[in-house]
């Protein structure tokens, strides 16, 4: 039978784990709480007693696998194996992460970046279908990525690259980043950015719509909320919609321009507006791209979910 | 002694061929004109009869090297080794350029497109310092690019892949391009480019500036007229250049978001205007890139000149 692989994705509030065949398949997968306390000092020795047990109790040994693989959130040195400045972890300091694995469990451990490994999930099995060119966007709170090109994770020079939240695409009345700089994508297509959006739009909107009353009775307004008054029709809603499209569809054209991926997978929390918000995307895409692109370039909706993170954490293993 | 390569830069007027050590360093060079009659027909017979001609003159035998890289226009099958739609070289029809080589000179052959090899010569011994991520840009008639990430040449899916003139820059009053679409890069910052920002500020311009007159009275004015007008300070060359500096450094930012290569490096007929012009370029992309890219991504000259094509082309050899 062939060897089995450890895919675990870290997050701030939970850790992931799974089981997988070398085809990316998930055999069986857990999850337990992220102990944060301590400077995140329980973190590690958490996951590794809970892979121990899981070993014990289905009589698994570590000959049983080819490795482990993680992603992390963090700055990551994936030749060390280690992580500093998680702050959402509470690991402040550098923390040896490979080595703890590697001591405990006797397996080969790799690591990286937790967008970076869900690009690369959604790259093998996901939407990207395996194909070597492949770029994933992850539109959450904020805007994060992961760049596949030539079947290799890009990681850039400084470790920055698939930072595609700090793309600068807005020159008009620019919302601070957090970063430092205006005009970001993160600033125009996260969750946060849509808000953004409708409060700029909201400003300049002199008619009736739902969304309008909204912003102006001081309601929590959602990219949710922003979306589903759009399906509907509400005017202000199709404004917004309309100039998040605008700003994600250039980000993927200038994407595209430079990598000519086969596919642009879009994910994370934002990407539930599904059909909806692909369409309106695509057609600012196509506008601003030029013939040979349009054609070979294809813009997705992500497809493993939650599951992304594990997968891919699997398949830097097999790298 | 350790065998040599031949390199060769296949253009529409002249075919310029090395001789390179496996450092990259060029220990001959020589070229023939480019022979466009009878559909191109002559051109691959002219460059093996060039290279039959002085392995005789010089003593070389095919053992004395590891084999041929060349670069040239058209879209290229890199595996297939063939070239079509080379219009500057009237190559209509599919060209069998690999197995024209390798049956007439017996050793390995190897081909890309042009803008591709230019960028893994500088990549390899110009500005990119051989790091691993490079991105080279050339500012001529058009605008060109090759991207090397994570060590390899990027093709993409389609094989588009650093076609980064047609990035979307500009959504002002934007002109139209050769690709059909309009605000690409290429329209604002390839030779042709500076002089639409030149026609386009002198019609919002009102002042008596130098370019405002030449402008006027139907001058032929050149990307060379506006920087060295620009250099001296005039008021209207100074606005087009914060314009070509304004579109360019947002482009630089973008793709320093996605990749973070180590160098931008900007090359091509329009970067003779050396260090005015990045200066300008710099400015912009500092302002535009979160803090760190603009400590890890450099932009830089292009430092190889007419030669990044032999030493590209030779170092597809050694890939």
């Amino acid at each position: 039978m062939s060897k089995k692989i450890i895919g675990i994705d870290l997050g701030g509030t939970s850790v992931k784990l799974a089981i997988l065949a070398q085809t990316g398949e998930i055999l069986e997968k857990w999850s337990i709480k992220t102990n944060i306390l301590d400077e995140g000092s329980h973190i590690v020795p958490d996951i590794i007693a809970s892979i121990q047990q899981r070993f014990e109790s289905h009589n698994l040994t570590k000959e049983d696998f080819l490795g482990i693989g993680m992603g992390s959130p963090g700055v990551i040195d994936t030749e060390a194996g280690t992580v500093i400045g998680a702050y959402n972890l509470n690991w402040k300091t550098l923390q040896e992460v490979k080595k703890q694995f590697e001591t405990a469990i006797g397996l080969p451990f790799f690591i990286d970046n937790d967008a970076n490994v869900a690009a690369l999930g959604e790259q093998w099995v996901g939407a990207g279908q395996n194909n070597p060119d492949v770029v994933f966007m992850t539109l959450g709170t904020g805007v994060g990525g992961g760049v596949v090109a030539a079947g290799n994770l890009i990681h850039g020079f400084g470790g920055a690259g698939g930072e595609l939240g700090h793309m600068p695409v807005d020159f008009e009345d620019a919302f601070a980043c957090t970063c430092g700089k205006k005009g970001c994508l993160e600033t125009v297509a996260s969750a946060t950015g849509i808000v953004n959006l409708a409060r700029r739009y909201a400003d300049q909107y002199a008619g009736d719509a739902s969304l309008k009353k909204m912003v102006d009775d001081g309601q929590d307004v959602t990219a949710k909320d922003v979306f589903d008054l759009a399906k509907e029709g509400d005017e202000l809603a199709l404004i917004v919609y309309k100039n998040f499209s605008r700003y994600l569809g250039i980000a993927c054209a200038n994407i595209a321009s430079i990598l000519n991926p086969a596919y642009i997978v879009i994910g994370g929390g934002v990407s539930a507006a599904g059909d909806f918000l692909l369409s309106g995307v695509q057609k600012v895409f196509e506008e601003n791209s030029f013939p040979q692109i349009r054609q070979t370039t294809k813009l997705s909706l992500a497809t493993l979910g939650n599951d992304a993170g594990v997968i891919g954490a699997a398949s830097l293993v097999l790298q």
